[in-house]
């Protein structure tokens, strides 16, 4: 029932505050407009300095990418609940060192060989917000 | 390293199955556009037959749903990893029986009394995703 809950009170993260949360983290969601219609992808992802890299088959993922699609990235918890949002543009990583730097970052649990590109999020913004219990 | 993870293999998921793991579950998030951008919305869900439910406060969740936007709605585990993406239409939900049932569905798990209004998402096409080891 609404009013039985713990009172909380939702907190803003500072730009640091956001970076540390997901450097915890290794999956997150992508959200691409394809068309006339919204399509969010879960990535395993990680950070290099202060963007986002994360795998991908070519598809509309890498679709996104190529294109410099302006996107959003996400990644959240339940218990603390906390979410971190991204807005940046998307791209394909194809300078070889990076790429080297990005893959050995990355985990593996996705099929191997199937997503061999590499995709980077510049992040043009960040934003972050955590439940905190009011007392 | 890229080719040393454990092989698998992306299976589709059913309508049924795909139902079955929302159940399971109660954070998802949803993705609007807003202006030019895109952004992505943690919420606590819960279903009513086919269709999704969650409280919101005012603000762009809320805004996004009575102008009966198309959004999308995801929820996903690592492990083992599945994805479920739906797309639909956002509508608040005004009448007091069903609102009655959706609250009584939901978890509160976000600050009481902020949150009082009720966003139903109308599922017009649901697609899921597992990994699955290839043997």
């Amino acid at each position: 029932m609404v009013g039985h809950s713990e009172a909380r009170d939702i907190r803003r993260l500072d730009h640091e505050e956001c970076y540390q949360l997901l450097r915890r983290r290794t999956l997150g969601r992508v959200a691409v407009r394809i068309g006339g219609d919204i399509t969010i992808l879960p990535v395993y992802y990680a950070l290099m300095d202060e963007d986002v890299v994360f795998r991908t088959a070519p598809g509309i993922k890498l679709d996104a990418a190529v294109l410099k699609s302006r996107v959003a990235f996400e990644v959240d918890n339940g218990n603390p609940p906390w979410s971190v949002l991204i807005h940046g543009y998307a791209e394909e990583l194809r300078d070889q060192e990076l790429q080297a730097q990005a893959r050995a970052k990355l985990t593996s649990d996705w099929p191997a060989g199937e997503r061999e590109r590499l995709v980077r999020i510049r992040v043009d913004s960040i934003s972050g917000r955590r439940l905190v219990p009011v007392s």
